[in-house]
């Protein structure tokens, strides 16, 4: 009972370097942040920020896993509208939210940062073939579709029209890109009573949506 | 007249260098490239090297420039079927190409390298444009269907599935990847009779494109 406002104390912590970390990423980029200039964005010593985090690169990969929860945490939909409202979260948060951009910016940079591994990209492909499961367990997905056909495209066609945006200075596009992109690919993954029925407009993403700047829902791994 | 010759041999030494420069960027990336290093690879001065490019960055955004000759010099189909083969013809020389493999590596990297800008992104937008325009005008796309919607779409959805299968380590794996793309994105794109009519196949990407080493189709411009 005792160590419950203490270990509160520590999340509370290890949160704050997290948001500190990205940030400092989002505006950095990895290279340029520091462990010294992180310590200070997050009012934490130099001994609390590697008690939590032994280096930068755990740190970074801290961020990237972060998002996950950050991003389905509010979610009331299943199926194949659970997906649309996830891109629409992902693409309001990008404009809004540093933690989402550093992470985003950390997995396109992680291969020349020499941190190459698929490890956010393989958590959203992952939670995608489960929504794409239950849709599919719905009778929602046209015949012959493969879940995880579907989930590995999406996770990569995110992943582009993100960075193609982001390159041409129109990140603030990217929700009404997305919803494009709904409308080409619908036809071929839903069946058309469903296509009928979904909802690609971008106010999904910020409408049921906007927890604000609360805490991350990744589970402190110390 | 007897400027021809030199005039070739100008050529031929730009081309050696851009494909020195395009194994050195592959092998290296963009920062461990070095002038001396390409100069090295190229069998050319110093001189030769700086009379050609005026320094690594020229150099860069010429190696991405070069892709798209590259790549769409041997198409012989239109429409929807031209960026299908040329979807496939990219996905195979990803693995076979160093000059593809580095344009591609930079055009992911340019953010990170400072040297941001959506070059190679738009001129690939703007030729898909032209192709949908074609698909358009022969009745190939499915009603409401805008081809510069489209084109935008897959500028970031190639470069996404692409850039997520490198980072898995699964490259040879891109033109079955490349398939699915098409197998899911057709019915929303294309007239049901186009969606029948159209091969996805990988075999697409080798048979009717595989120039071997030969040179570049871009122009110096110099």
């Amino acid at each position: 009972m005792a160590a419950q406002p203490k270990q509160a104390r520590a999340l509370k912590t290890r949160d704050d370097i997290l948001r500190a970390a990205a940030t400092t990423f989002d505006e950095l980029g990895y290279k340029g942040a520091s462990m010294r200039e992180i310590m200070r964005r997050a009012g934490v010593t130099l001994g609390a920020l590697y008690f939590h985090f032994e280096n930068k690169e755990a740190l970074a990969q801290a961020v990237m896993l972060a998002q996950t929860g950050e991003l389905t945490a509010n979610l009331d939909s299943e199926g194949v509208q659970r997906i649309v409202d996830f891109s629409m979260t992902w693409a309001h948060q990008l404009n809004v939210s540093p933690l989402i951009r550093a992470a985003v910016r950390l997995a396109v940079e992680q291969q020349s940062l020499g941190i190459g591994d698929d490890i956010s990209y393989g958590d959203f492909e992952a939670i995608f073939v489960g929504w794409l499961e239950t849709a599919k367990e719905n009778g929602e997905l046209a015949p012959g579709v493969v879940p995880g056909h579907v989930a590995q495209f999406l996770v990569g066609a995110f992943t582009g029209i993100q960075h193609y945006a982001q390159l041409a200075g129109s990140l603030p596009d990217l929700p009404t890109r997305v919803e494009r992109m709904w409308q080409l690919l619908l036809p071929g993954i839903a069946t058309s009573e469903v296509v009928e029925r979904i909802v690609v407009d971008p106010s999904r993403g910020c409408a049921n949506n906007h927890p604000g700047r609360g805490t991350t829902s990744t589970e402190p791994r110390a």
